[in-house]
């Protein structure tokens, strides 16, 4: 009878909504808006009104309905319990409880980055695999780790917060989580370009990159595809620091495929040429040959992973 | 029916053999000796004649037996088999299929790390959770990743392999491993000592490191427990990378627990005053909290965790 299920994905501006079958078809996609006002409290009844009306127009019953996976911004507890969610502006919400009282559906909450690693394991890069770590390069870093098709969630909701590990004892600015030398500085859409305007900014050979208004990772990566110097510089200087961090958190996880997502991936096949050789040159001699791969769903992923989150 | 079980812990000397009840109380405790010689094929029958023996002197059929836990010293595949095991002297070995067909009960065979990080979450240090990570202080360093009571054994074996994490860049002796810069060349027992050795010959100052014949890590932390300046150096040392490398460990399993075994952690509670300062720096927010624990099996965690193995 369970026919169908529902992958829900909530960011700070928009709830990606998608209706999926069992075997992980996408039915219909669209998305609603994510309204943070009043401290977020008509976030989740705007997601069971969508779900409602989806099932209306669709002559849908409960019964046909597997349940609603949902991925949030922030850490869940297993209970589908959230501390805190700063970009939806809740405190305390006990997603899964809350949820399943306003639609009648068995509801599974789960991290949105951890959500996206299950997804790209079930339909993406990392499909056909049990064991993955997925770093999602965006404006942070993201981790999701997943061993035996489950995602490590983590004693406090912060299992694949790899974005957080001391990297580098020489950056002096903070962190956004406050500390000082995290992957996320070096390796994010935002550390990126951060590298790049400091060697720009330390030298005065030509670059491309000189000719953009603005250096961001898109502009690091398109001048490292022309054979720019100092881009390629940039380019190995994150390469290397995610190569080498990569190879520490296999010798924890030991996974079948590493998979790199998030807008940074955009850059393609290029960005996996500057992580493997220090990856394999630090990685414990068992984990060398780890797979690589490239997410392949892009802004989809935790729809997908939301739906197999309520499946699984 | 089932009321008891095996639990064996395989190391290059010995075979440490226990007999369970399947709640985890240790009926009989014995040892025999590995024979090594003809590529250590008389191991697995070696095994199988004692527990033939002990279930014969105490009257026990086989219906009464849960089945054998093995923790062996090499990596494990998900079929319970060994590509190699150096110490053993075996090459590719089907523990559990050769030691079901030698015994007619059930068998399952791990990685010895994380059999003994297993054991300590059962009945050691780690008792009550249900997430930890384990680091081994020995001769070499090992680790052991426990999600939800189960040990990640990784995709090659290597989940665990925590003591050739990359951690530090300036280390010109090769590791074991043949890598440069793991963590098992500071933090385990020959580490330590070679920090001291080190520093012992760097400087004139005195220490009381000096008047031994051998500096050992017992003889660093014995030396610490008296206030001497270079020992304090060294354990600050050794602290201080563990401590670092296990905050970033942290941001890919999030555990409940953080338990310290092996030789070195006989030094006691004031290995963790060395450790916990540097990892709270570094740990990400929502993981500074985790507790830390010295292990309290000692050498019988193998054998605890084996049983643990073949009851889960």
């Amino acid at each position: 009878m369970n026919k169908y299920c529902f992958g829900m994905d909530v960011g700070g501006t928009t709830v990606k909504c998608g209706l999926f079958t069992a075997d992980g078809e996408v039915v219909d996609k669209w998305e609603i808006k994510t309204r943070t006002e009043y401290d977020g409290m008509r976030i989740l009844p705007d997601i069971a009104e969508t779900i409602k009306a989806k099932m209306e127009e669709r002559n849908l019953t409960a019964e046909e309905i597997a349940g609603v996976g949902i991925g949030v911004p922030g850490p869940v507890n297993d209970k589908g319990e959230v501390p805190c969610a700063v970009n939806l502006h809740w405190g305390f919400t006990q997603v899964e409880k809350d949820l399943t009282e306003l639609t009648g559906l068995k509801v599974k909450a789960g991290n949105d980055a951890n959500v996206a690693a299950l997804g790209e394991l079930w339909k993406g890069g990392g499909a056909g695999c049990h064991n993955m770590i997925m770093v999602t390069l965006g404006t942070g870093v993201g981790g999701g780790i997943i061993v035996n098709d489950k995602v490590i969630a983590g004693a406090h909701g912060a299992g694949g917060e790899i974005g957080h590990a001391h990297v580098d004892d020489t950056i002096k600015e903070p962190c956004n989580c406050g500390a000082y030398g995290c992957l996320e500085q070096i390796a994010s859409a935002t550390g990126i370009a951060r590298l790049a305007n400091n060697l720009l900014n330390e030298t005065d050979a030509p670059s491309l990159m000189r000719e953009e208004a603005e250096v961001t990772a898109k502009v690091v990566f398109d001048a490292v595809k022309k054979n720019d110097v100092l881009a390629i510089q940039v380019a190995e200087k994150f390469g290397s620091c995610l190569g080498k961090a990569l190879a520490s958190f296999a010798s924890v996880a030991d996974p079948e495929i590493i998979v790199i997502g998030g807008g940074v991936s955009k850059a393609g096949p290029v960005l996996l040429d500057f992580i493997i050789p220090t990856y394999k040159k630090y990685a414990f001699s068992g984990c060398k040959e780890t797979e690589f791969a490239l997410a392949e769903l892009g802004n989809d992923a935790g729809i997908y992973g939301a739906a197999k989150l309520v499946l699984q």
